[in-house]
């Protein structure tokens, strides 16, 4: 990377501050229909911006929010081909009174930039475009070849990204794959992040588990104890879901689950993960979970079963005492390398089946599913990964996992046939998913000089 | 009861339907704060109507909304005093949208009227009113001395009448408490319904239990798994509540449980309880309950515990991959004859206390608390009720427990040592706590008849 990308990188950065702002000015939550029109937004905006960089961009029509795809075939025929992924769209805000500063309006204080989706992942992927743009205020030609693809669906499992890849495999057909939707290495014992590559992603299933009782709302008094009450009914079901030691009681769950490799325990201890200093960040006095594993392995290797929502009955302020008609959950699975999102599907449903309360009916709705990722570790794009990251950072990048989903590595490898580098410039502490999300400057600041690099360690 | 009397009563039936319409106007709902000026409004509306009848009402304090209390002693010092009893508040509408016509703007429909609070209570305690009226109207004096209690609290559990009564004993001491907030028996073999007389009623301990983890939300693929999720850990602990027969788990749950007698149970059966028809009229296609008991002893002789309500996380449309800081569910317990409340909920709050989750912490809310009742059968006011009802609907009614609570019953007898009559009019198919919620005015017109008789009968 030439000291002149740097310096254009350098002098542009207030330009490319307020640009991020612009874009997290837009609310595209993609989960909620009412935002569609931000969704849109969103998609135009940042197609605009690959159009000044003359990445020629377009708006493209899927099964949920715009795509926007961009490519550049300045490098050559011979040269390498990177795909880059980033998505325009955000999670809900709620809940909004927690947050310090209104959720769409970006506000930088103690250089960071809050606002939703400041790091998942509107602030990491225009990384990516501020390092294009520093090569272009330079005047250099693209040394590789690039192929933008924007989604707007991520935080709703990206359901039509699977069709829009496999209905244009050649449009999008690419040497690498890269993205910028995870963190850097946060629990380190000084607690100072560090530079990280993600070779290991869980995989996902996510659904609404409603059950149906009796048609009309019914007095507890009068009535209970004389039929199933769907709300008490769902929790003795959903009670059922794990056993004393916190193992997933659907049957055959463990099956194909990966063990990992005696090399990736040893990489994984000498990463000196601290217990109790982790439960500190997150306000809790102890941690918990599968017994027989260590915490890492729990969040990185072992499958998990989360309740993400309840609701159904009365949930104003005091009382009510009645037996609703339905109550519902919001389940998800986070997959281990090696499971499959089919089988475990069917179990799950299967096991919902055995268990259907008398005079109750369930009524389940797939919310995504995502099958889980492992990049070979001996990859030459890994080489370069590590060493764009080195030169961003100005250290060394550790090799870690991630416990959470991004649905289109997966669909990377089996419809494209390559592999993803995840170089992540988030931190653990950034609230992705919560109020007051935020992103460090210093980050965007490294991320840009690492992508810049990158082009160049790509070529290579 | 004299003819003249009951001419008075059908001569004023359209103005007492008037009345109850522009009564059912007023959206009282005790639950709601926002609602405390309707309260206000209703407990105003009521004494005003006594105070036209020459009772004279007044509003008094109590920890709640305004209780309406008035007296008359024309009968003299030698004649048995009643206490009627009555609530002028009403359970939330919600679901609001599930109502064929806005909840508090009665519609009169097939010789029905529907709104909030039609049945539970205002339209049963209007019956008396207009009893009174009717018996003002045909210039008699009334020939027992009455004290009428209509409080403001009773569906959010009767909170503050205990210290209401207890600090106002002597204003309300009488020699027998009639009630009609219960429902005739329904449940026979040609469907129609027969007058009643409940002479038991289960008891209640309602809560918020809610269990709190992580002090913000989290994602739930970076950290599922890593330690205990509040949503998924109260539905472990809750799933825990009931055994596989039904049973409730809680330690020493069913110790007190009184037995029905042989007698009870004979004439139990006699009521040809039909359980298809039962669940036909709910929607469901099977009941379900505690093993070894019918439906009736389920419901009237055995005790219950209900999810009213549950919520925490992500209550919205689609997905949102969160573990949430918290989650909730309102839990209550029906007691049958002879439980204590205070041991129960003693042994609850341990129950809970040992299945804390690790990292977590319990915030239980108590909503309410009832002692279970059972009146003596050969009680002489009994015979009194058992000739008013067979007045004023023209046949005997039978004797029935009952699942629900009214509070201010077991206060009744624990502070002011008196039984209670419970004479009700509703049916099963009133929708009281549901949307639709009617009274018929056949029943209205009998419910009239009887507390007109009933005066009379009490007097002999």
């Amino acid at each position: 990377m030439s000291d002149e990308i740097l310096q254009h990188l350098q002098a542009g950065e207030e330009d490319a501050i307020a640009r991020l702002c612009e874009f997290l000015s837009i609310a595209s939550i993609s989960t909620d229909p009412e935002y569609a029109d931000h969704c849109q937004a969103a998609a135009e905006w940042i197609a605009e911006r690959l159009n000044r960089l003359e990445i020629s961009a377009e708006l493209m029509e899927s099964d949920g929010h715009p795509v926007v795809v961009a490519k550049t075939d300045e490098a050559g025929p011979n040269a390498p081909r990177m795909l880059f992924y980033g998505h325009y769209d955000v999670q809900p805000p709620d809940p909004v009174e927690k947050w310090d500063s209104p959720p769409f309006s970006p506000s930088i204080r103690d250089g960071r930039i809050y606002a939703r989706g400041a790091c998942d992942d509107k602030g990491q992927l225009m990384t990516f475009i501020e390092a294009v743009r520093a090569w272009r205020q330079a005047g250099k030609k693209l040394p590789v070849n690039i192929t933008v693809l924007i989604e707007g669906d991520e935080e709703q499992g990206s359901h039509g990204l699977e069709a829009f890849i496999a209905n244009h495999r050649e449009l999008l057909s690419a040497d690498v794959a890269i993205v910028s939707d995870t963190a850097m290495w946060c629990n380190t014992p000084t607690g100072e992040p560090i530079p990280a590559i993600t070779y290991g992603l869980r995989g996902l299933l996510y659904y609404d588990v409603k059950l149906y009782g009796p048609t009309r709302d019914l007095h507890s008094g009068v009535y209970g104890g004389m039929m199933s009450n769907p709300a008490t009914e769902l929790m003795l079901v959903l009670g059922q879901l794990f056993d004393a030691d916190h193992h997933i009681t659907v049957p055959e769950f463990y099956d194909d689950v990966q063990t990992p490799t005696e090399a990736e325990r040893e990489m994984w201890q000498a990463l000196a993960f601290d217990d109790a200093k982790f439960a500190a960040s997150i306000g809790v006095d102890a941690l918990h979970g599968v017994a027989g594993f260590d915490t890492l392995q729990r969040g990185w290797a072992r499958p998990s079963c989360d309740v993400n929502g309840l609701y159904g009955g009365y949930m104003g302020e005091g009382a009510k005492t009645v037996i609703p008609t339905f109550a519902g959950a919001k389940v998800s699975f986070r997959l281990a390398a090696d499971q499959n999102p089919q089988k475990i599907d069917e179990a799950f449903r299967g096991w919902l089946d055995e268990r259907t309360p008398p005079g109750c009916r369930w009524e389940i709705t797939d919310h995504g599913q995502a099958t889980p990722v492992i990049v070979p570790i001996d990859s030459p794009y890994l080489t370069a990964a590590k060493a764009a990251l080195a030169a961003g950072f100005g250290q060394p990048p550790v090799l870690v996992r991630e416990g959470a989903t991004i649905p289109v590595v997966a669909l990377f490898k089996q419809l494209l046939n390559i592999d993803t580098m995840l170089i992540g410039f988030g931190q653990n502490d950034d609230a992705i998913h919560s109020p007051n999300e935020k992103f460090d400057l210093i980050n965007f600041r490294n991320g840009c000089r690492t992508h810049a690099a990158l082009l160049s360690e790509l070529a290579n």
